[in-house]
């Protein structure tokens, strides 16, 4: 049973707290809490850096910015501390630990529980006996444990930009749009969720389709001139003109 | 029982045909194909206009370019002539007929099957009573069904482009940037997918995340600097420029 104290209590800290609350090969024996949101279970919990207790590793899952004053203060020498995000470097936890990454694919929302064993998680360490104490840590939740070092993973984040953050800003925009029209993004929810389940199976060059793709030059006009925000004209002609590159018209 | 004559048998015409095959209130009496796909049950098919049967409605289920030259040539008068299209005009129909849009707000794809009861079907009609024909045709499929005239339509399409057509793209572009890095793209499906389904219950405002949102400057970099195609650049900037403009950095 791998003993892990987890560092952070935000929305990544509670999907993981609670993927291994029912697995048999992990446990979290003690919460780095400082939020106000009360532990479902009776696991030891505080709100000091100095009470930490004894484990196998160190499970950073905090903002970005504090894995490094974190990672700084726990206070014990040459004990494993891997963080959880898809953006910062490995060599940000400080170099008095032996360090590691473990980082989840996927994007997490307090209302909404995910099955863990469909994800992704990013494994990286210094030496092959952490990395091993890793992909047993990994396979405790998940049936996807794959190694990614650092440079790698930089470049995972970036893809992952564009499927989740950019993806959600284009939903974001359709919905100004409908409404601005009186209408309900509900009637959209259908088609994005498609877009989305089309692509498990084909990929995304093969199930590309629209006005971009048929080079229907009517009604892309028309489109642009639908479209006041001079931001979402310039992220329509962009994604036109990236579509058409794509499928091979000359710009 | 609504009698359809169901004009092309492609993508939208094979799932409009297999989702009335399972309907009690409206049937497929003929369908005009063209295409080399074999129908699936033994109803009577044509590749000539001229031979078209009687029927309460002519569902136009080609591509949109061919919608004026079929509905030109339909060997009746005053017949109720609908097109499926989000984006062609009513009155592209010919003016013989008695004519309305019949408009699944959904893609579709040869291989995958989909739950029609959950697509919302925009219809519009020349006449109340056309419209309570389409309004009925409409619940003999789906569990939603929606009067939305061809100016609105336009604006419903041009955002369905956005969720489905752009997000599709921001798909390949991950695919091609883990490509290039010998990444698997399984590895973002299990984000992608989560993205869209989040947006189901949150509304995408909520829901964004990511650099661009919280302003972290140093990732964006590390992100243009990876990005060699110049086109891909300009969708991460502009995209990183319209969220933080959504939640309001000055630009």
């Amino acid at each position: 049973m791998i003993k892990v104290v987890l560092l952070g209590y935000g929305n990544v800290g509670k999907h993981m707290f609670d993927a291994f609350s029912s697995s048999s090969k992990a446990k979290i024996v003690q919460v780095y809490n400082r939020s106000k949101k009360e532990l479902p279970s009776k696991i030891p919990q505080t709100e000091s850096l100095k009470d930490l207790c004894e484990a196998d590793l160190y499970l950073i899952a905090s903002s970005d910015d504090s894995i490094v004053s974190i990672s700084g203060k726990i206070p014990f020498h040459d004990t494993l501390v891997v963080h959880t995000s898809g953006s910062v470097a490995m060599d940000s936890i400080s170099a008095n630990h032996r360090r590691g990454i473990f980082y989840p694919l996927q994007t997490f929302s307090k209302d909404r529980s995910v099955d863990f064993a469909e994800i992704p998680i990013c494994i990286e360490a210094e030496s092959n006996s952490d990395l091993e104490l890793l992909r047993q840590l990994g396979t405790a939740i998940s049936n996807k444990v794959v190694e990614v070092d650092s440079s790698t993973r930089e470049k995972l984040h970036l893809a992952a930009v564009f499927v989740n953050n950019f993806s959600n800003h284009l939903y974001h925009i359709s919905e100004e749009i409908l409404t601005k029209y009186g209408l309900d993004f509900d009637l959209l929810k259908p088609l994005l969720l498609e877009t989305a389940l089309k692509v498990q199976q084909m990929s995304p060059k093969e199930a590309q389709t629209g006005p971009a793709r048929r080079q229907d030059s009517k009604t892309l006009e028309k489109h642009l001139h639908l479209l006041d925000d001079p931001l979402y004209r310039t992220i329509y002609k962009d994604m036109t003109q990236s579509i058409q590159a794509t499928y091979g018209k000359k710009l």
